[in-house]
């Protein structure tokens, strides 16, 4: 069998420690094409980038190995990758791993996972991994067996069509890793304050500020998991749809008010 | 009874036809605070701003009705808005009127319903409107009596817990719209192709392009709806959890692999 084709990507921008930890792990199980951001992204969501172009440059080539970073979002660079140059789909786009939490209502944030949604939406099998600790000089060493286990599952077995993982590591500090739990992902909110200065000209400028407040402890969630030493593994799909609440709507339609 | 306080934002920047159409319609329903960006946002997704401040300029106060340019994105602008400028919760948040579609996956790179989604997250209602019309000289003047109704609506009996809509308008040029249609999100895709050039020093850049494609005709779905003439309203939430995947991950499930 040929070696599966693994796209990666990050938020955190090319020269990430986490990224260099995820391209090690890959590059053991596959042919790997990183394409990843140039600069730092986090907290892009998922933006693209339609009113520039992008820019491309190979950093790096070898057997079964290729490295471009690209001036774009994450989002942008899963695109790119996969339809500038590759011109076709590889067998599993992975993408981080994310310096801090991606867990919860973090999703919808998240450049790592903008990424990770794009595969889903091309039914590309996609993964994003996050490890519990916002610092450069993170620990990313425990996050190995956890990683493969899951790639290799994806690998082997795919996933539903359309949907993708995200995947949560817990920094544990010296304590072990308890294992890999499947999760749902908590309600959680950021409770938010504005830090409000004046600058040299005396003129006002806001720094947002924010402590992530989760609202239920129920042992199936990626927060129950993390809080506990699991890695939390949630699948995810890009139907936001609230199907329970069409119903409640109905009478709501009209017909003309032209 | 007093009247709403209604935030309105939009991603096409403060000066945008889209939002003077919103801003006129609902100074008729409620008090209302403008926090809008200071330039386009199009397609920034669920970004926010962590890594620098954001400006904030008032341009305009009277009686019920004051308004502020912002340097942020539309995530940026619900949040500035609620916390910094208001310090208490709107009645209402509505975001728009876009100038093109959110319908269907575009909900996830929607700048409009990213703001939507910020307040679905502090639980307060909140409304996206978009027209399926991209120019900069859209024609607004049907757009009334149907942002009216779901406005009103909202106003009067709320929406769920945590749940926010996504209302699109189709563009019909002269045929009457036919009314309002409770939807879901359709699966769709976005064709997407890379125009790859060369600068006038022969170095590589890269324009995205796509042509967006729809996987589903079923009669419940916002695509559906907007082909046909209806404004579509989907309901949607911020839980990305593929609930029915995750009894199929069971297995995947690990004792501690360290």
């Amino acid at each position: 069998m040929s070696k599966p084709l693994i796209l990666i990507t990050n938020d955190d921008g090319i020269h990430a420690p986490g990224l260099r930890t995820l391209i090690a792990l890959m590059r053991q199980l596959g042919d790997v094409l990183v394409v990843a951001p140039d600069k730092p992204m986090s907290g892009m969501g998922h933006a693209v980038t339609i009113t520039s172009p992008l820019r491309v440059h190979k950093l790096a080539e070898e057997l079964g190995y290729t490295e471009y970073s690209c001036s774009g979002t994450p989002a942008d660079c899963v695109k790119l990758g996969q339809k500038a140059i590759l011109g076709r789909n590889p067998d599993l786009i992975v993408s981080g791993i994310n310096h801090g939490s991606n867990s919860s209502v973090n999703v919808i944030y998240s450049g790592t996972m903008a990424a990770v949604l794009e595969g889903a939406m091309e039914n590309i099998p996609a993964i994003g991994f996050s490890l519990n600790d916002y610092t450069y000089t993170a620990d990313f060493s425990k996050c190995g067996p956890y990683i493969h286990s899951i790639v290799r599952n994806v690998l082997q077995t795919g996933l539903p069509s359309y949907t993708c993982l995200n995947v949560n590591i817990p920094a544990v500090n010296g304590s072990p890793i308890k294992g890999i739990r499947i999760a749902r992902q908590a309600m959680a909110y950021w409770d938010e304050k504005f830090d409000h200065r004046k600058d040299p000209h005396q003129r006002d400028y806001f720094w947002l500020t924010g402590v992530f407040r989760n609202r239920e402890e129920e042992e199936d969630t990626d927060e129950w998991a993390l809080r506990n030493n699991y890695v939390s593994v949630v699948p995810v799909h890009f139907d936001l749809t609230s199907h329970k609440t069409i119903p409640l709507l109905r009478e709501w339609e009209t017909g003309s008010l032209d």
